[in-house]
Formats: C-alpha cells, sequence, structure tokens
C-alpha cells in the first residue's frame, strides 16, 4: 500500500471514524459497500471518501465497491501497524482516569497500560484495570525501567504544565492530554492528543443557546 | 454585539479554547493581549484570531489590543447566554458517566445536573454528584416531569441507537454523546457533540506509528 509520506491531520482523525463504521458493518454482516454508501452513512461526501482513501494508495476496489472486511483490515493496519501495543502509563487516578484507563486497557485500541501514578495516598496501592496504583514520586524510577512511550495525562493544568517537560526528557513520544492545557503548543517534537471536555460541553451550550441545531 | 446569523462550526469549536486560554491569562494577572500575542499563545495566526473574533463583532479594541477581563466576558456572554443553566440529564452512570458527571455540573460550564439514570440495580438509588441515580424505566415520566434540554450519553452503541429517538420525543434538544454512534447523523434536527474517545486514541496511535510529530 502507497502510504503518502504526510498524511494530513484531518484525514488522520477521519481514519478510526471509517474503522469504526466498518467494524459495526461488518457486526451487521454487511459485505460490500460503494464509497457513496459509506459517505452517506457517514454524512460526508464519496468524493471526501475517496480523496481520504487516495492519501493510502485508494485501497483497490474502486468502482465494484470495498469488501468491507478488507477495508477494515487494511485501515486497522495503519492504525495498530504489526499490533505491537504502545507501552503506556496514566498520571491521575481520580474519576477521569478511571474512565480512561479502559480506553487504554481496551486491547482493540493498541495500548498497554504499564503503570498509574497518583499523588493521593488514599488511591495508591490499589489497582486500576490490573495495574498498580504508583505515588508520583516513582515515576522517573519507573520510566527509567520500563520505557514507556505514552503518557495519559488525567491532571490539573499545572500538574500537567509541571509534568510534561519530565514525561519528554523520560521519552514519552506521544500525550493523551485530558488536563486544560494544550501540550503540543509547549512541546512541538511531540505527538499531542488534546482532549478538552470542557471544551465540548462549551460549544454544545453556545449551539443550543444561539443558533443553528 | 453584532452576532452573524450563522456562525461556522469550526469558529464555535474554537470559542471555548479563546475562554479557556484568557481565562488563563486572567489567572495570570494579566491585564491587556494583542491578537498576535494570543495567536501565538494559542498556535495559530493573528489573522484567523480577528476572523474569528469578526464574526461576533470584532469586540472591539482591534489597534490597541483586547483587554483581557472584556474579552472573557464578551465571549463568557456568548458561551452562557444570560446565565440560565441548561437543564440536563446523564444517562449511564458506570465509570465514563461518573467522570463526565462532574463537568456537567460544574456550574462554569452552563448545565443543570437534573437525574441520572442506568439499567444495573446496584447502582440505582445511589447518587451521583449529588443526583440520585434513576432506572432507565423511570426516563420518559422524568422528562414529561422536568423537562431537560439535554442530554448526555454513557451507553453503548446499541442502547444509544434504542434511547436517541425517545428523548428527541421527550423534547431533548442536544445531546453529549460518547456512544460509539454518530447521533447528527440520524437526527439532524437536534445539536449533538460526539466524543468519540476510541477515535482520539486511535488517532494518536497512528501519528505515533507511522509519522509526524
Amino acid at each position: 500500500m502507497a502510504v503518502q509520506n504526510k498524511v494530513s491531520l484531518p484525514v488522520i482523525k477521519r481514519l478510526p471514524k471509517y474503522y469504526r463504521y466498518l467494524t459495526n458493518l461488518s457486526a451487521d454482516g454487511k459485505d460490500k459497500i460503494s464509497s457513496s454508501e459509506l459517505a452517506h452513512m457517514m454524512g460526508t461526501t464519496a468524493s471526501q471518501v475517496r480523496q481520504d482513501f487516495n492519501c493510502f494508495g485508494g485501497f483497490g476496489q474502486q468502482g465494484i465497491g470495498y469488501k468491507v472486511d478488507v477495508l477494515r483490515a487494511e485501515i486497522g493496519n495503519l492504525l495498530f501497524g504489526d499490533g505491537e501495543k504502545l507501552p503506556t502509563i496514566l498520571v491521575g487516578a481520580g474519576r477521569l482516569g478511571s474512565a480512561v484507563s479502559s480506553f487504554i486497557s481496551r486491547d482493540a485500541n493498541g495500548y498497554k497500560l504499564l503503570g498509574v501514578f497518583d499523588v493521593n495516598p488514599d488511591l495508591i496501592g490499589k489497582e486500576m484495570c490490573g495495574v498498580p496504583i504508583l505515588p508520583l514520586s516513582d515515576l522517573d524510577k519507573f520510566c527509567a525501567e520500563h520505557h514507556p512511550e505514552v503518557a495519559v495525562l488525567c491532571v490539573p493544568r499545572q500538574s500537567a504544565m509541571d509534568l510534561a517537560g519530565e514525561l519528554v526528557n523520560q521519552g514519552i513520544k506521544g500525550f493523551w492530554n485530558f488536563s486544560h492545557y494544550d501540550l503540543s503548543v509547549e512541546y512541538p517534537d511531540v505527538t499531542v492528543e488534546n482532549v478538552h471536555l470542557g471544551d465540548s460541553l462549551m460549544s454544545l451550550g453556545y449551539r443550543l443557546r444561539n443558533q443553528e441545531k
């Protein structure tokens, strides 16, 4: 498969959505789908679907429709590579961390949760998704020993600001960041997904209060 | 303030981010800021900032910089209207629902949590953010009585598909949807924020495995 050297971020962000729809189609027993059917389901256009797929060599099949399972597997290969899981730590074992840990531990997502860290003595020693919760003071030692590559931050803004540089120095290459702090702005060399749930809720509120459906 | 009739979704989605940065600037004691300073902090361009603000009449001040507190208040007015909170229910009181409930209950976000629903008998009768967890079978009666306008869905895809139409019939105008199901595609007349945490995690994985920082 010919993958373009640099696929744009909006295209990358749509890949999991294709994967999700194809997974559902497969579960529903659908064998084949055309780009226009897929586009219709997803609320986009056939031309958008074909353009997106062309970034990855097109996945063949154009004109006669795509085989659902083959297309799903090809997009799965892009998302999950050779199946090796990304070694991951989670910082912040509160309610949000607890919810998020189940996404990291879910095999299908391609990550492996190695350690969970918190400063709250009531949480330390407990387990989250089968992984012990360790004191934050153990973080450096743990990273030096286990070489995690991804850090999930479920901590307040100030803690995220304090921790991010240290984690980059410890070899963290990617962040799934839930703190109120846009890591990418300060660390252009690491890959970051910022998830601002509060932003999402506020923009829903704006749309409900002001206008359009 | 002259607000355009139809502000585009990407602009709306950036409003909470401006609000977040201005809140932090205000907390850090900063009085004034130019569009280029703000743009630099946010990893965007001054021209983008000015274009976005022009959708709302520009917030005055151009050329001499913006007063941080004034600008924050004006954007806050857009996001939160007259301060009346949006009456909201949460369906699905598991780990994700629990994490999400704290965002809804946070006064600053502009919502009021009225009721929480689940099918799990172990959860029913307990409280979440001070609100009792009720059986899902009480949903219709509750909606008829309390008229919630927003529903937060922290349930699996099939439950979301089953519930969405019923909730729309019950007067729900907006969804904050965490299920693996894109509500907006089937209900064009309601306002939806789909939050797909799995998608976010997968696209981070793609970027870490394949390319660019």
